[in-house]
């Protein structure tokens, strides 16, 4: 297996990347093909290790591309234009088969655009979309659309739904899962536009489609552990997804605040500390990784803009267990099972 | 000063709303008027705590109205039908100064609506909009609109920013409030049509309207202190409120679960507890209340739907404060100042 790291994208790149990249090389079975400058590159790992990167292992690959796009960047624009960015010679090599899964955590929108353009979307899927895990009480949140669609219809929010059921059921082994609408309410009536028709449709075709339609969910009982995805455009999500992650570090903060607030309270906590650890462990957004793109013919994966190496270090790690799940390939199989049928 | 306080609407009314109402009666100095249905509140009374409300205090005062409006119900029908529902007859008293402010868990449409139809917006004012106050790292933060406004135009959200800012100064005595725009990246071209064409009319009208508008804010940095307020539209600010409850219920229940996991580790914790405490207390959302409802010419307070008696307890508390800070009547001052000058 050939996993291809966008190694300049992210507001840490291309140094976050890099270390992830070495971290990860060891726990992962696959070669790691940085693309990137190359010059750049190869710099970084000397000042960052003494050494070349053939030093540090043969299955870690640095593969040339001179330009890089940029979170200002128009989306389509930069993914036509920018030939030889990290990201589309990233992509042209998933393309190619010269790899088996692109991971990047550089500008979404051009993720968007060029893994539709150049990697194609699934027959039957309008829009492919960002799928993320986040923590839930005992469990895990499935969250789609994360962020790659601003403005969505509510036929693409049906194909979110039964996306989401097809991966839970895959590579989570869920047999049911619980897929819920975001809203404001849990009534019928409550919501914009968008949500109140999505709410409709999905209420028409859901057994017809195999999906476990629980009806609307508010973010107060997404947590709960009895949802197993929520659907959304891309704007609700990513600001539902930023929203849990700006509260997690402020309640990490706080917490590590009110416990170590001086000398007496720190020794009065160190016998609690395993159960703290436990609690951190749980929380700790970074080891649920990146999210996956569902709806297109390859696995691509979207790091966290924000990724430091230890978040590049899962996501890497998270990727060959997509890539070994064929999470991608029984969504092929089940979109064509349906057109079939 | 006389609190009015709708004893029927919410998840958990009337029980909890007359519990709260007894619970605040010796905190506060006003009078609470509890509206609804007289027969139902005088038996609860009984059943509650064995006697009549004028035995309890001779500042727990029943106000007769038959009729409730549901979750269900259509808003503006509501509020023009029902006209001895809680609701109206709560506004009404409001209206004709029977009461100083106006508290309500129920509907939250039918809550501007009558706010909007019976009490009257401010002069320049197109969008009365709910503002909560939610925890944040060594400060608070209000987020402007809660979720009153599902369809938002780019003038309703300056608008939200204005009043924001007045809110906080004469309120909070921030002097120069940091106002952000909720969106999915910080940069001018991120997010959808709304928030794009607001960031342009922020960036143009901030200085002159006074506004200390600081850009785009993701929810990540939501939380960090250095925001005083963020405004968005109502559907997304009500599921990044909805939201970071929900992660605060599965924080709560996670650390609880965590520390005491089994009789050593609940041993262990005892130490911790002052510290746990220190940080359970600055995470309880209850401490901080009802959102007020800005815009009107008198002071409406939106109790949380799924409000219990403590937290009835404490809206009430916090409406008596709204009360005597003449929020209402120094954004009706600073309105009139700005169309003069």
């Amino acid at each position: 297996m050939r996993i291809i790291l966008d190694a300049m994208g992210g507001d840490n790149g291309p140094d976050a990347n890099i270390r992830g990249a070495v971290n990860a090389i060891n726990k992962v079975k696959a070669d790691i093909i940085l693309v990137g400058k190359e010059e750049i590159l190869r710099a970084k790992i000397k000042e960052f290790y003494g050494k070349e990167v053939e030093e540090i292992s043969d299955r870690l690959i640095i593969h040339n591309a001179t330009e890089t796009i940029e979170m200002e960047d128009q989306p389509t624009v930069a993914i036509k234009h920018k030939k030889d960015s990290s990201m589309v010679v990233g992509f042209n090599m998933l393309k190619q088969d010269e790899g088996d899964v692109f991971i990047s955590a550089g500008n979404s929108g051009a993720l968007l655009a060029g893994a539709t353009l150049l990697i194609g979307r699934i027959k039957g899927i309008d829009r492919p979309a960002l799928a993320g895990i986040l923590p839930a009480y005992k469990s895990q949140l499935l969250l789609m659309d994360c962020g790659s669609n601003t403005n969505c219809k509510p036929i693409n929010l049906l194909q979110f739904a039964q996306m989401s059921t097809i991966y839970l059921k895959n590579t989570f082994g869920i047999e049911k899962p619980a897929i819920g609408l975001l809203n404001i309410g849990t009534e019928e009536t409550k919501g914009n536009e968008l949500v109140r028709e999505s709410y409709q449709l999905l209420k028409e075709k859901s057994e017809e489609l195999g999906i476990n339609f629980v009806g609307n969910v508010e973010g107060r009982d997404a947590f709960s552990g009895k949802i197993d995805a929520i659907v959304t455009d891309g704007f609700t999500g990513n600001v539902f997804l930023k929203t849990t992650e700006g509260l997690g570090k402020f309640v990490k903060r706080t917490l590590k605040e009110s416990l170590m607030k001086n000398i007496f309270s720190k020794i009065a906590c160190v016998p609690a500390l395993p159960g703290i650890n436990r609690f951190a462990k749980t929380m700790d957004y970074k080891s649920y990784g990146g999210a996956l793109f569902l709806g297109v013919k390859k696995p691509v994966v979207k790091a966290h803009g924000s990724s430091d190496e230890k978040l590049f270090e899962y996501t890497i790690i998270q990727a060959e267990r997509f890539v070994e799940n064929k999470a991608v390939d029984r969504m092929i199989e089940a979109f064509n099972k349906d057109k079939k049928e």
